[in-house]
């Protein structure tokens, strides 16, 4: 039912207050993307952040300052369409909040980037299984121990999501996924987790757990979840982020984020 | 000989004065990379042009204001090891030189952009025929009618590169360059020119003109002159590009930049 609206549809459930809950599955077909906002002064040094962590952090659209329509929605409000914010003040988690119009003034530039539920999709598509999608629940989240290239004040490690899969299905999802380019590519890591810095696959830093069966390996993702953790770790007075799961859903569509 | 030659020696010879023309087929295997070097002031806008504008315009590196030591070469210094600057002036040509030391200050930012040397390589070992290099000439290049999304001050439309093919060349080449999605990728247009806005082929805006056979037909990437004419756009006091033709020699491999 969900699956079957359109984006602008899904976007005016939200802005009307009738749709709070995360947006994976949501509008299937639609490109979502992670929100950061900042102020113009810091603008330069994110986008180098995300510029020189592309895998993590794809840019999709980053505004003018003050404006609030993307390129990839025009018809949008990235003050009142995401269904749920994060507020963090001097680094802090400070409030959590369903629209951000109080906040945001003519100095504050938005970046969209890139999100693995693009090519969820398309491993449903080719057969392979999702167990977060099989589950209902978010997708295990691990901030590794892989430092990103810093720039400016924005200097964090790397977050990967994880999927289980056979070797047999992680080949076809290393085929599958590296189309998306735009949407965090081919996996960074399979297999020990170790070898990422992660200490216990069963207490993810975000999102919810899922059960490895045997024959399973984990398959890792570079996450979109790491251009908040970058935005934040600078400390500055005020950063938007969306919540977790809660994303902007644009009007592209997955297949527009292919290479090939 | 040259072809021969790694990335590092190119640039020893570059650097001691010894290499001062273009640098197509030289150090084969190595990514080459367009050179735009801003007042710091203008930097944000400027990535954020080439973030919109990622076909023409494919960051492959951004360094911190004052420094000249690329992460893609970290042994080089971009003041010095291109083989020909252009010093634009208010937006007009003002110097062709051999180096940019003394006009280069702490707070110059240096951006290096992917160009379609690297899929020209993997063109030709598809065994598809480039035929300016065929004719030991610089790539016929266009600037057509079909505008950039501006950034700031930076606005300026799009230029190509033009390669002749038979149409069932060209399927080949789409399938090779696909993979270069960061110096290109796949072409941009192929057939009748007028539709880029595009009135004589014989007559490039950049570089050389080269025959077109019977039974072919103009296939055209987005070129990474793009950035240059975005850059000199603003009429800023002070901008540097690398000379058409005179590119930076990275240690990049090809091969580094694709996504398959």
């Amino acid at each position: 039912m969900n699956k079957q609206m359109t984006a602008r549809e899904l976007r005016r459930e939200i802005r009307a207050g009738r749709w709070t809950t995360q947006t994976s599955g949501a509008a299937a077909g639609y490109v979502q993307a992670n929100l950061v906002m900042l102020p113009r002064s810091q603008a330069f040094d994110f986008l180098l952040f995300c510029t020189r962590n592309s895998k993590p952090c794809p840019v999709l659209d980053v505004l003018d300052p003050g404006t609030v329509a993307p390129a990839i929605a025009p018809e949008a409000d990235l003050t009142t369409d995401l269904p749920r914010y994060r507020v963090f003040r001097n680094g802090e988690l400070a409030d959590e909040v369903t629209e951000v119009t109080d906040l945001f003034d003519e100095d504050t530039v938005s970046f969209l980037l890139g999100c693995s539920f693009s090519f969820e999709n398309a491993m449903l598509a080719a057969g392979l299984p999702v167990r977060n999608i099989e589950a209902g629940t978010n997708v295990s989240m691990y901030i590794t121990r892989r430092p990103c290239r810093p720039a400016g004040p924005f200097d964090t490690p790397m977050v990967v999501s994880m999927r289980p899969l056979t070797p047999v299905q992680a080949v076809r999802a290393v085929q599958v996924t590296s189309r998306f380019y735009l949407t965090h590519g081919a996996p960074v890591h399979m297999g020990d987790p170790a070898a990422l810095g992660i200490a216990d696959l069963s207490r993810p830093d975000f999102g919810d757990p899922v059960d490895i069966k045997p024959g399973e390996i984990p398959v890792f993702w570079a996450c979109g979840v790491t251009s908040s953790l970058a935005a934040v770790s600078a400390g500055l007075p005020l950063t938007i982020t969306h919540a977790p799961g809660h994303m902007f859903v644009s009007d592209l569509k997955d297949e527009d984020m292919t290479v090939l």
